[in-house]
């Protein structure tokens, strides 16, 4: 093991220069080298490298982004390419294997979600030395406990909560609230919670609009005049579809999904006459520096790649069960979204502390 | 003067909590008794009132909000009533002297921005003891040099245009960001130079996107291949009209303004193909704790209304003029909008630094 | 079931209120009384409650410290009375009981560290029924997983150690941190790994100034002129006794410990004549608000005790093992401190990427 | 005008690097070229030159510290030499003329507080164009109504303030805070009453002791068992010297000042039986992310330089009276310290609300 490469793939995520810096510093302490890729895979296909030495991760600890540059767009295998003046999706896979013998680089550490630890598991069928390190900040991926980035979303998200609260409480108020989470609500779930939110809708549990306003309307009873609502951006109203369903059947667009808390919003104002303000978190879930939670495992995911890579281990990805970073096949490891249980603790906690699930 | 009476109007702002505290505790310093008005006008209408002794206001300089509450919609002089069943608009505003007098309040102090300081004046000519307390997120009160929540709102809009860099460089796109700011850039300016925003784009100074689009452009040449753009609400392209001149003529319904930052976003994608992501700060930046400067602001305005009130002078306006709180006359104070001059120092600093203002 | 009490014991922490508030609104749902014991157990042995309907939570999620106050040394067992005008130490546990059965209270949750709990345990062999929550900042309990208050005073080192960087790197100079953790140093590693320190020095391991020194001069000569420490309060040179086995043999007084700072700064000025500042970060670990994972953890908690006191079950601890919150009995959980293993997987990653451990 | 150098010299401070950025995104926009000083006047003696190109500033406007590195020791004039194996204070400052000869370097723009301007000063009289950019944490220079990073440990002292309110009030404890400002009480007026304090401690009134602990007893008899006590580190007990007329007379090292707040601490303990806990915020004041307010104050004066630099006005420093930034004689701006006048506005607003002063 003397060269590694590593890349980031698909969307921004607190935690990411975290991860590299600490690939780097660990191969450092093994007297390996590390190039990195810019804007994952389309870097790999054009040869765009960059060397990762000490000094180049010297203070990217705390930064948000990544370093190398991301992109969810490029595929090496159905990469788009003009040929003859008209795009299109051409196998490009060859020119990073290519690039790779060209360079003297062993292994590839992939640092991304589903889309991109897909593609790696094509390489590793191609023959490349591939570890992939887990990032998704909605946090449903199914083999690993944990994904970085996922606890500084939280936080976001739960500091939004609080500014809302303040107005919610001070104009008497229904606030929406629309955090990320298109498959999964643990976004909305924690936040909700950390946030005290009044109401938590996700996609897992489909809404009832009916209970939102009455839970609502019990609160203003009791002498609340203001009620806080946290939706993830796949909630769904009953009778609507899993959002999660229709992406199976490659029936929607991920990129189009969106606009719940609008609806909900106005639903709430044109049914029941309740005031309401809706604001749409986005990309600030995204940016800014990771927390402390998140740098520590952003840290140690990348030093277990790199432990890994020496020890010969690879068409695995490394994840986090309990309190140790384990390796599970990266074949396991994609395409499986943990979804919230309806029997997950925090869940039940929430239940119990009276907050209305819309259900 | 043995008994004040204090009520917040109009939307939330960093520091509404800090003026009431101030108030309650120079108050009763000089041994004045406190009464809060809740719900701004309403409450004086309906006789809705609240000690406000040290205990009442122990623990609340740090939060967001009105412990008061707020309104911006009631207004005693057309106070909306339903008479037989159906609502108008009724003058109520000799209840409002009634129940000043029936719990022997000498004066009032009112907290609001441009509407409730007019509603304010009104009583002023119906014989009422007022002083007014400037709030306007937005910074645009001619009579002060700030009002308090500004520096707050401005610190929010920053940290969320250092967040998005983060995203914006790693993923090489355009990052709108659309802050408040209806008919003044103040908020749009500040935060844009403090978040090293690449475009600012405010009311004052209609836009030509061609010229947004060449910098931007200009920048990717340079090898900077993302870009931020923060645009105040009341941002106009050129040759739309300024919403000021709107709102002065009555031809708009300030509440359903907005969405000029959906309309950057969509105009650059299509004609200058360009991936660009549009944020929308909204309530975010009315909410949350006031910063240091807000609070100091807001304590310094709270004391200087009850030793206004203590030296007998009524019908004015606190204000801020340098380093000094001031009085100004009521009838001055409102109905007068302070915009961006075109000459500001530090719009003219921004286009030192190079920043595209659109012009 | 009808009324349970609840008191705050020991020193404060981010997540008190969270918990309070949790074990109110949980109660609330199942129709329990709860009643607020003021000041931890003086409020027990004086009859000092209050009571803690939901309008007595509200609002106090985000908040630091304690509603309830608290403190860390009356103990109804041993309790502080002036007797014929002499202070003495008198056995009122019986006043407890007593003022239990004159308020109906059915059971204690008793929220405290390993003093509190002690002192709860020993009720449990009075009769009272009795419910245990672990509270203490340094993470240092073998009963549970990890403990409120933890990860949010980890936020507040790693921020510190953020401040302190550039500082360093702009003056090139030594920094030392010094963090809580008498006898476990989970702070100090957590935080040293999350804020990117060079040396991270805890009780477990008795450090070797000689190997700090070096591993400063090693990075001057790769160019990094500067080098942050963060150093547990109870960390310890190399030949020093640990602290935790004079504090087992009774031999030191908590309360006095502390200055290892001042001591590392001096020592590395005095013969290594490294130009060092120290910082100590005291009290800043223990305020503000919680941040979103220690909210959870707290709500978490607070709902299981709860649940704990419905189904009967008393003589216990709330635990978390795993992702779920557990019972187990409040003898074991007290006086076993958990101390960082030396195969700690965060331990072995901190070496992996070359921090130095001072061993 | 072609090329300018840049230094940064004396203390950390948040903003630092925001006017470097202004000063190389404002000179390229002229067509001038930056070169940047390491290490404040130490690069200047050696030659110690980088470059400052818009690709060296980019991403540094949020970053503390300062990318020049900085010192507050070497003085050209007295520049520290090893001759014949012996320490000597040398006059280096021809090198200085030399080296920015050999760069073709047209103009000095110095950062720095009174230390590097005198400095800068006396290279005026050597014949060299300075342009000095006011920097002091502590607010403290007359020339200017305010300095960058003010405002930043304004907030940073405030936020700590919130922090141990709750643990004061929780605790029932007397909690000090100790904060920068050896001569002026700046920060402990604009952070004690921005945090709620109960007193204020500054160099500028001498305290009474007795009237602290008085104000302390009657807050507790109207059952506030807590207090808050910010004090600036050059507070000094009535009978004490002030501060600054030992350091006017050079009786004193400013380096060994401090521990002002034990000393409190000890005193309320000692003779008042008061549970005091003490904290020092030191460094921490010093590193972070600079506020929106003080990114704006430092970008215009950066650009502010460049103009002056432009227009070919030298000898002078960059200052900031009312909103506007002007130009005032480097011989006037230094030596001149601003302390709290004790007729100043929020002095006055601090005693009306009842705040103690000691005095």
């Amino acid at each position: 093991m003397r060269k590694l490469a590593v890349l980031t793939g698909g969307g921004d995520c607190p935690g990411l220069n975290a991860v590299i810096r600490a690939i780097a510093k660990s191969a450092q302490g093994y007297g390996i080298e590390v190039l990195g890729i810019r804007d994952g895979f389309r870097g790999a296909v054009e040869g765009d490298f960059v060397p990762l030495a000490l000094k180049d991760v010297s203070g990217i600890l705390p930064r948000g982004g990544t370093i190398l540059g991301t992109t969810n767009r490029d595929n090496p295998f159905a990469y788009q390419t003009k040929l003859n003046g008209v795009n299109q999706a051409v196998d490009r896979s060859d020119n990073v294997i290519r690039n790779f013998k060209k360079q003297g680089i062993d292994a590839l550490l992939a640092i991304g979600g589903d889309g991109s630890l897909n593609i790696a598991l094509k390489f590793v069928h191609k023959g490349l030395k591939v570890i992939g390190i887990p990032k998704t900040i909605d946090n449903d991926l199914m083999a690993t406990d944990q994904t970085f980035g996922f606890q500084t979303a939280v936080d976001t998200a739960q500091e939004a909560l609080d500014r809302l609260h303040t107005t919610a409480e001070s104009h008497h108020r229904v606030m929406v609230l629309e955090v990320m989470g298109r498959y999964a609500g643990w976004i909305a779930l924690y936040a909700g919670v950390a946030g005290g939110a009044d109401v938590i809708l996700i996609p897992e549990i489909p809404y009832n609009l009916n209970r939102v306003a009455l839970s609502i309307q019990k609160r203003a009873k009791q002498g609340k005049k203001f009620s806080i609502i946290v939706a993830a951006e796949g909630a769904k109203p009953l009778g609507g579809e899993m959002v999660v369903e229709r992406l199976m059947e490659g029936r929607v667009d991920p990129i189009k999904l969106g606009g719940i808390g609008a609806k909900i919003g106005h639903d709430l104002e044109e049914h029941y006459g309740m005031e309401t303000r809706v604001t749409v978190l986005g990309h600030l879930q995204r940016g800014g520096s990771p927390n402390a939670y998140d740098r520590v495992l952003s840290t140690r995911y990348g030093a277990a790649a790199v432990d890994a890579a020496l020890e010969g281990e690879f068409g695995i990805m490394v994840a986090l069960q309990g309190r140790e970073i384990v390796r599970v096949p990266l074949q396991e490891a994609v395409n499986q979204i943990k979804l919230v249980p309806l029997n997950d603790p925090l869940l039940l906690a929430a239940r119990t502390l009276g907050m209305e699930l819309g259900d």
